[in-house]
């Protein structure tokens, strides 16, 4: 299931150098929501994958700030373009 | 904590009219990834929200399909903005 995983902790490893509460939610830099516990780290992405698109006039663009795609126009950018379904 | 939420399942209720198994998830319409048990259903939010931009030349506008806001210029919509973070 490539939405999310789970990891035990390992207690001598640092992940992305950040250190957070046991119980919060953070955003890692790879697009994922992470929580932990003692035991483990759980993460589910953020970003849901555009299928079903146009692929000859459209492009999707992935924009890493804000965790998501873009379907836009080749040549006009500005032009929306229709998208099937978007999947977690 | 606006990103998630949990609710006990009342039998009788029944959410968007669609049935899910257990332990599976599902985004929902309003931009949620859910699963569920026999006893709950927890739902986490797949929007990050854009914060610190330069309000008087860009807005940002929410695509509901991809479950994502874009930031961009009002005048020139491809002008790019500067955006300082993108809160879960």
């Amino acid at each position: 299931d490539a939405q999310c995983y789970v990891e035990m902790i390992d207690p001598k490893a640092k992940r992305d150098g950040d250190f957070h509460k046991f119980n919060t939610r953070w955003k890692t830099k790879d697009c994922f929501r992470c929580t932990c516990s003692k035991q483990t780290i759980e993460c589910c992405s953020l970003t849901l994958t555009p299928v079903g698109y146009d692929q000859e006039k459209c492009e999707s663009v992935f924009d890493v700030e804000s965790c998501s795609y873009q379907v836009r126009g080749k040549i006009n950018p500005l032009q929306r373009c229709e998208v099937e379904s978007w999947v977690i």
